[in-house]
Order: structure tokens, then C-alpha cells, then sequence
């Protein structure tokens, strides 16, 4: 048995709760939120014997081997080189911090003290890119040579989300540009971006864009264009594809079940809303991912090092959009 | 070129007029209809030098090489006989007649004269039925064990049509009937029917239903079943399956065209409403091979002993249906 | 939380286990098997707390508040019995019984107990059919008219499980049966089935078959048709089709994953290989509602009398086959 | 009745004497080919009264009312100014000429003259398109925001053709110019483009690529993204989208046929393999467009000017790309 910390207790903190109590080798302990009152809620309805507002308390607590870190992006940082100094495992929500400064940090400390820490990219544990990046291993489309990458949000965030987000292709397109360099097996060596406001004008006051679109080039020679977009006022809407010298991989569906209605209107299913209802399974999977290779001394299936690739990556292209699409480079 | 007459000026054989217009070595020199005044009208708007509403005219004209008989089915018998007699190649719509003794009566004509006639079993020109065939040739599902086979009309025809239809297996099952001869193989052996009156009761005053079951024995040991019915309020539904020892066949779709619409409803495609838009080039397919065959010599792709052997079927589902089901045989 | 213990751990006992485990308010104190060195080996590798092949050993325990009954169908009777006269609440695996005079008796004795009994149809605790259900209680599709359902299994079982199974009607069927009865909201009041072997010859010995096929009449009016397959080469295919009288649900998909393989050969997609993987999230879903069920004092959702009806139905199927598919009607 | 002449008798050209002859109103009084042989073969196998090898007799022919243009690209500019003088309406394959100064020449001689023109953009002629454009039109997206192209060729033509091709973009993304200002009803206005060689390494000692991907926006303020590609081993591959303010149109399909066969590989359809069989009917469509427009006197369906939008936008993209993406305007 694993005994874990929850740190932050919000929406996504609760989430990850409840999934962490349905893998059986996973002991929640305690639960951490600035608001003692949500903690202790949260602590009673799930039947958790402890809870604080205090996360130097959990850091001090040796029974807790490892920690779930769900609070704010902008509290990451501190609460991760606690952990660190601690020395606990760390499940870390993403992105691990929207500062490369920060994040470069981060990764020093990791790579000194061994602590084992894994970032919450859950996609990487959805059936279905589990299955196709299996399938690109066995050489089911030979070599990859063209990554396309859609990531659709039905609304955007609040408005007073958007200073503080890093902008679109920090927030948004992250996924995409990690599943490209987990997907195509090579690094991203060159970027180009572009946006635009179609749907949120008032974005355009903090730099933002609800539209997005980047053009990538791989050092295998391969390459891929992502498009991210906040105005799918259909549903949510993931695909990916991976052309290969030998055949064509196409991932996802909008389908929210395999229930077809057919009227005089026509033959319809009803859409995927949101992205708990998509990766419902993968983010019960990258906890039980976790506790797993805590346990077995195994590495981290997504580190630290993934997280500042991605963040290279969104970083380069938030660049490139500011200068009108001119191509810039990520070194190595 | 080959001179053909067409017989019949109704919607269908207005719209074979149209179709055989299409195919660049027909030349329609004449048409004919009970009333003049239509005659003259498709002769006109259809730039075809010649029209009459005398069959005899058609029969006795020596440039006519062929007719393509398009009249009501209870005319068909006598209008055939006709042709023979004048020695002109026949394209007949389905079905042959429903009278047996008729369709028995024509096929010793046909055998006797050696006259080329081809019943409008039009499903077996269709695309995806001929993608179909070909697989199953190749042995792409080993040996065919089930068919399965479904046809939803949208709406029922008028309560008047329902009288004179020969009902249910005969008017509509009576495709899938060929079809199952066509792609299993071999012949049925054995039948049983079953039916009921679930969206029009009144068609029960002339024994007829408006859904119906049939379940199949072929004589290699496959078996089946078919569903017709008049009741798919969403549109014209036509699907067949064939299980066989080393894979499946799904043919059809729903899909009245490629375009899919998203919106917060669902994901939506429209339905194909009725027969002519889902088998548009199978009729016009249909017309192309009489052309070809008649031209080449060839033998008629769908006989008059082809069209019996599905009336045989339809004839025995009837039986077995008026005594609830019981299991009977049909003799080859 | 409520203290649950499994009886039975062949492989179905096994995934009950792992699956109850996954959920947060139920507690497996104890296992049983006849194998006490297979009921050692399941507590130790689960975590549980204690083990037995004694089946009173359980029922005398006072801790216990539920039973999932797992063993082999032809003891489910006895161990009823027990846990009826014990009071425990009962989870049994399907069939409750293929014995309908004992069907009848524990539902007696349980209509006189009061004990809590749940039947494992776990298809009613399916995404897709609790859907489809929502959606024709919305009346989405106006009224039901007519009830399709094919089930086809990739493989039959092995020789020797034929002859006790009860046949295809009672051991396959009776899921299409059940779902028949939920979806339609109304009885079956008449049934005709036929049969054949077209795979598997060597079944015939024991009066069974491998392809079976079920007309269905309902006292609302509706008609339905049942197709059961062992002879589904290419993996496990479940599909329902509720037509109304103002639209038609189709629920169903052979898809394994979202992922779509295009090569020179086509565009492919694997397929879903047998039912756990099928029916994987429905096995968890079923035991949860059972807890909650059992927890909140409330009706059983799958109860003794919904298993009684569908076995009437196979039953009669099977009694209709007998008799080349004669209408059978069943008394409610 | 309208008489035409084809001029250009290669595999296109063939295909559109085959095309023309199923127009009940179109009558192929000549054909022309620098082949004398050739047009011989043609008017002798199709039937045709007349064939020449030089184009001034198909101009003098006052029986002539209308030529269709198939000759290689670099002929049109000639052909199309004598059969402006020669007052017979023009139909010219696509593209009108890849020379932009020829372009406007040939459009400001149409304007002078007012003689019929159409250009061979055939894809505004197929069905999904035409049902998409009329969805749009109906409103049953809102406003058009985002245009998505994928046109994908499942192999690269010999290196011969790419030298005097125009380049990816002016040779196989034009037809996604096209769409994009047919579909969005707005036009373009600036462009950045990317591309490279993941495939054919060999194109580019020619300044030629076989990936190619251009970003556009819109005078509306909509954005778009269209990928054009030689590397689709598996097939023909167009894909269109459409994303609106309240919904969205996904259009294009991979489907050879209807027919899916389910092996233990898994479910599969064949693939579209090239763009005769995607868009077989289209050519049709397009031709009986040209024939109804020029006989009611109606304008031209795709005008000159359309051609010359969709030549600017590529000229555009072709610079941008030789300037590493750089964002390009287009005046209007």
C-alpha cells in the first residue's frame, strides 16, 4: 500500500479523490487545502482520517510516502521543492509550472535528490493513445511522418482566468505538444504559430487568442500541425493523427456513447461535453500509473523533463505568434 | 446502338426513360403509354421521335430491338408474351408477376424461344451489393453460414396500392429474398414468416402486415433471416449482412450523404429517404448490363428463373405466415 | 460501508472481487471457495482479511451483510436458500437458476423474507443502454414498435459445457431476453425460435445449437426478433435496435478502441474480443448499484422476477424449437 | 441540344468525351488532338461524326457552339483567346493557366467579349459539397469561422511532372483555395505557408515539397488551416471542415463502399484510392452545369475569376513558404 497526501482540494483536487480511492493499492491519509473548512469536508465525505490547511504538515508527516499536488499552477513551485526537501513521490498536475525558470529548477532538484515526480499529462494514459502508440511501437504505419493535432474546448474559460493562463498555446495546445513528441518518438526542433479571435474578441486585450494553429518541425524530418481552439460550440473534440510511411493512424471520437438516435431530422449521437466525460479513465490510470512505479522503484512515466519539453514547445510558439509566424527553433 | 421501346410512362418508367438516356449505346425510337397524352408528353420534353398508347405498334415496328416493360405488374404477362412472340428482348420491372402460374407460363415461353429477358432486380447492380459478390468469390469470409438481411420503407404505401400488392413478402421482402440467392450461393430450402400490424392496423382487413420476419434454410446448411418493414419513420433503411466461417460482410449505410453536421444536439447525418435515391445508379447500372448483354449475346444476369425462385420464397413466406409460422419447403 | 463476502472465485468470482474493490463504500471481509488453497491464494493476493471453503462458515458470520454468489448456476439454488435464511442481502451471478420450479421457489421465499436479491444482467448497468433507456422513458423515439437484438460470441464454449448449459436460448439469449423486457417496457407474450448448427455439428448430440433465432411478440402490440450466434469469427458483436414510432435507437459498437488504421489493405479498426471487455465499466457499475441499493434500503434493480420472466422466454424458445417454431405464448 | 468539341484527348480528356455523352443535352460533334491518330481511336470507339488535329478547324466550325478545353496546362492561354474570338463558349480545365499575367489577359478578353467561361474546379459539383454549401447558406452553422482542408494524395506524380506543375500549392492545394472561398463566402486575405519533403526528397531540387500547409485568414475575420500532402500510402484522402458560430459540418468520407468486412484483423472498408473514383460524379455534374448555364444563357458557375482568387492565394502561399512562413496579404 501507498500512503498518499492530496494537496489542494478544488474541483480537479476532488477528482482526483475519488479515483485515487478506486485503485486498491492507494491508502489516502490526509488531504490538504488553504481552506480548513474544505478539507475537512472532503476528509469526512470520503471517509479520509486526517486533514490540514497546513502543507508543511503533510511534508512533516512520515507516514505519507507520497503527495498528490492539484493546488493552483502559481503554487507548484513551493509546494514541489517542499515535497522535494521531504522527500516524498510526487504526483504533480499540469503543467508542472508555467515559468521555464521555475520549471528548470524544478528539474535540477529532481535530478539531485532522485525524487521520484510525475506530471499529470493524462492523455498519455487514455486506451486509445495507450493502444496507438503501441501499435506505432510494433511499426503498424512504419515511420512516422506527419503529426495532426486537434484539441477542441466547447467554451472558453472565464475571462479572469485568461491573464493568468500563459495564453493559449501554454494552456491549451500543452497536450497536443506533448502527445507529438510521445506519439512521433522525436523531439520538436522548430515552430511556427498563429491565432486569431473568432469566437472571444475580448481576449485580444491580455494578448490572447481563442483560436490557434502551430506548425511543427521534428528532428527525425517529420512534421505536424496542431490546431487548438476554445469555439467547438458542439462538444469537446480531440483527434489526433499520425501519418506513417506505411499507413495512417486516426485517434478519437466524439461520440459520448454508442447510442445512435435516427428521426426524420437524421441519424445522430450525441457529443462528448467536456474533457472529465473523455479522459474519465486515463486520469484514474496515470494515478494508478503512479502509484505503481513509486512502488516498484520504477522512473516516472511522464517527467519533468517532458514538462519542460512541452513547455519549450508552447513557449516557442506563444514567440512565434507574436512575431507573425516566423519560424523559431528549440535547441536541444 | 440498340433500338429500344419502353412501355409504361409512370413515375418508374419515366424515370428509366431518364437513365437509359444516360447510356451512350441505347437509343430509345419509341414509348408507350395507355394514355396518349403522356406518351406525347415524355416523347416531347424527351426528344424521342416516336410515341403511341398501342402495344401492338411497339410489337409489330421492326427497328425495335428491345423493350424495357415498366407497366402495371398485372399487364406484365400479357405484354411479355407479346414481346416473345415479336422476338424482342426484354427488360421487365419486378416483379416478373405474382402470379405463379404466369411466371411459369413465361419462363417455358422464354425457354422455348430463346428470346433474352432480364428482371429488374435492381439491388444486385448496386455498388456496394457488387463489392459484396466480389469479396465473397475471393472467399474473403470463407464459406457464407448466415444472411441477414433488412429493409425499412420510410412510409407504407397508400391503403389502396395494398390489395393488389400480393402483400408484404411478396411486395417488399421479395428483394431480400434475391439478394439472399444471389450472395449465399445456394437455394432456400426452407421457410418460416412471421408478422404483425404495428403502425398500420388497417391493413389487417386484407391479411396484410406492415412488418415481417422471415427466417431462412439454404440447402449448403446456412441459415438467415429477414426483416421488411414499412414502420422506420427516420428513412429507407436497407442493410444486409453475410457471416461466414472466416469473417463478416455489413453492406449499407444510412448516410444520405457524406456531410456531418455538430452542433449541441449531436453529431448528425442525414437519412436517405427512399428507394430512388439510394439505389440511383443501380438503376441506371441495371439498363447498362441489358444493353451490354443483349448486344453481346450474353445470357440475362438476372433470369426469369431467378425472379420464380424469389416469388417461390415470397409465396412460401405467405403460406407459412397465414399458418403462424410453421416451417415449410420449398422443392427445387 | 457495507461487508461483503464473495462466494465462488473461478474466474468470474475473481473479476467480482477486483471489481468490488474498485469501489469506495463496500469492504470484502471474506472469501469462499471449495478450494480453500484457491480461496487463500484470492484473500492474500486482495488483501483480505480472512478465507474459507465453507459456506455456513460465512452465513454464521455475523459481519457479513452481503453475499455475491458466484459459483457454478447449478449450486446457486442452495446457497440462496442459506443466505436467504441468514439474511444476508444477495448479489447472484446469472442465471439465478436454469431451473425454473426453483426460480420459483426462492422467489417465494424471497417475496416472504424480504431479503434483497439482485440478478447480474449486467447489461442494464451498461453506459450505452442506461442511455438508450433515458432516452426512450424521454420518448425520444415516440412509442416502441419493434425490439432487434443480436448477440454473437466469437468462440462456443467447449464441448463439455454444452450439455449442462441449458442450451443456446436459456444460456446466450436470455441477456437479449432481459433486455428486451427493460428497453420495451412491456412483456413478451408469445415466442417462436429456430435453430440451426452451421459451425459447430458436434453440438447437436446434445439438442443444442450454435445459431438461434427468436420472434418475439409483446402484449403492447410490438414485435421484436432475437439473433444468438456462436459463430462470430471475428470477435464479440452486441447490437440493439429499438424502433419507434417516431424514431429508432441503434446501441451498440464492435469497436476495441477510437483507433483507426488506415493502410493500402482499407481503414480499419480492432475488435472488441470477447465481453469482459464489452461489458468491463457495466460489472462495476452492477456491484455498485447493488451496494447502494443494498445500503439505502431501497428495491433491488435486477429483481428474482425480472430473471423468472426472461427464463419463461427461453423456455418457451426452447420449447418452440423443439417443435419447429411453433407460437408459443407464455401466461403472466 | 448544344454542340460541343473536345479538344484534348488525354486520359482526362477521354474521361470527359465519356462524361458528356451521358448528358441528354450535349452532342460531341468533333474532337481534337495534336494526335491525329488519337482522335481518330476516340470519334471512331465514341461514335463521334468528326476529329481533326487542329484546333483553328474546331474555331471555323460555325456548328460548334461550345469547346471543353483539356489540353496540357500550358496550352490554355492560346486555346482559350481563339475560342474567345471564335465567340464559342468555354469549358477549361483546371488550372485556367498557372501563368497569373495570362490569367488576367484571358479574364479581361471574357469580359471584353462576354463568351461563357468555366473553369474545371469540379469538387463545387459533388454532392457533399453542394449539401454543405446549402447547409451553410441555410444557416444551420451561424456564422463560418474556421476552415479545415485536408487533400491528400496517396501518391506523388513522376518527377518529370513536378518541374512545370506550379508547385504543391498552385498544383493540388488550389482545390482547398477554391473550397475555402466557396464554402466561407468571404475571401482571403493573408497567408503563411509551410512545407517540406517527409516523403520525396527528390522534389526539392525543384523548390517543390510533397507536405505542404498554409494558414489563411479571412476578410470576415474567420481563420483556416489546409494541409495538402503526396504522402497517403493508404489512399485518397479529402477532408473538409467547417467550424460555425453554432455548429459545425464535417464533410468527406474514406469509403470505397458501403461494405465493411470484420475479420479477427478487425473492421474494415476500403479506401477511396484517387480522385476519379472520389469524385466521379462531380465530373459529370460539372459538365451538365456548364451545358444548362450556357444553353439558358446563365452565368458561369466558376468564373475566371474564381480562378484567378484561387491562383492568388497559392502564388501567395508559394511565396510565403519561400519565405519561411512569413504572414502575406492579398489585395482585393
Amino acid at each position: 500500500m501507498l500512503n498518499v497526501a492530496v494537496i489542494g482540494l478544488g474541483r480537479l483536487g476532488r477528482w482526483h479523490v475519488m479515483n485515487l480511492q478506486k485503485i486498491k493499492y492507494i491508502n489516502i491519509i490526509t488531504v490538504c487545502d488553504y481552506s480548513l473548512e474544505v478539507a475537512r469536508a472532503v476528509a469526512t465525505e470520503s471517509g479520509i482520517p486526517h486533514f490540514t490547511n497546513n502543507v508543511d504538515e503533510i511534508m512533516n508527516n512520515e507516514q505519507v510516502q507520497a503527495v498528490v499536488i492539484v493546488t493552483s499552477t502559481n503554487s507548484h513551485y513551493e509546494i514541489i521543492l517542499k515535497a522535494i526537501a521531504a522527500k516524498k513521490a510526487i504526483f504533480v498536475e499540469k503543467p508542472l509550472t508555467i515559468d521555464m525558470k521555475e520549471s528548470l529548477l524544478i528539474n535540477k532538484e529532481i535530478e539531485k535528490s532522485g525524487v521520484f515526480c510525475q506530471v499529470g499529462f493524462m492523455r498519455r494514459f487514455d486506451h486509445d493513445y495507450v493502444e496507438a502508440k503501441r501499435m506505432i511501437e510494433e511499426g503498424a504505419i512504419g515511420k512516422p511522418l506527419y503529426f495532426k493535432g486537434i484539441s477542441r474546448d466547447p467554451v472558453a474559460p472565464d475571462l479572469s482566468y485568461i491573464p493568468h493562463s500563459g495564453g493559449l498555446y501554454i494552456d491549451l495546445c500543452i497536450h497536443d505538444y506533448d502527445l507529438a513528441r510521445f506519439l512521433m518518438g522525436t523531439e520538436v526542433q522548430a515552430v511556427s504559430a498563429f491565432g486569431c479571435n473568432i469566437k472571444y474578441p475580448e481576449f485580444a486585450q491580455y494578448g490572447d487568442i481563442d483560436q490557434g494553429f502551430t506548425h511543427l518541425q521534428f528532428v527525425s524530418g517529420a512534421a505536424g500541425d496542431i490546431e487548438g481552439s476554445r469555439c467547438a460550440y458542439y462538444g469537446y473534440d480531440i483527434r489526433t493523427e499520425i501519418i506513417g510511411s506505411e499507413g495512417t493512424l486516426l485517434i478519437g471520437s466524439t461520440k459520448k456513447s454508442n447510442v445512435n438516435i435516427l428521426t426524420k431530422q437524421g441519424n445522430m449521437h450525441e457529443i462528448i461535453p467536456a474533457f472529465p466525460q473523455r479522459f474519465e479513465t486515463a486520469y484514474v490510470n496515470e494515478l494508478s500509473a503512479f502509484a505503481e512505479a513509486v512502488m516498484n522503484g520504477a522512473l516516472s512515466p511522464v517527467t519533468v523533463e517532458d514538462s519542460i519539453k512541452a513547455l519549450q514547445i508552447a513557449y516557442t510558439a506563444t514567440a512565434s505568434f507574436k512575431e507573425q509566424g516566423k519560424i523559431m527553433t528549440i535547441g536541444h
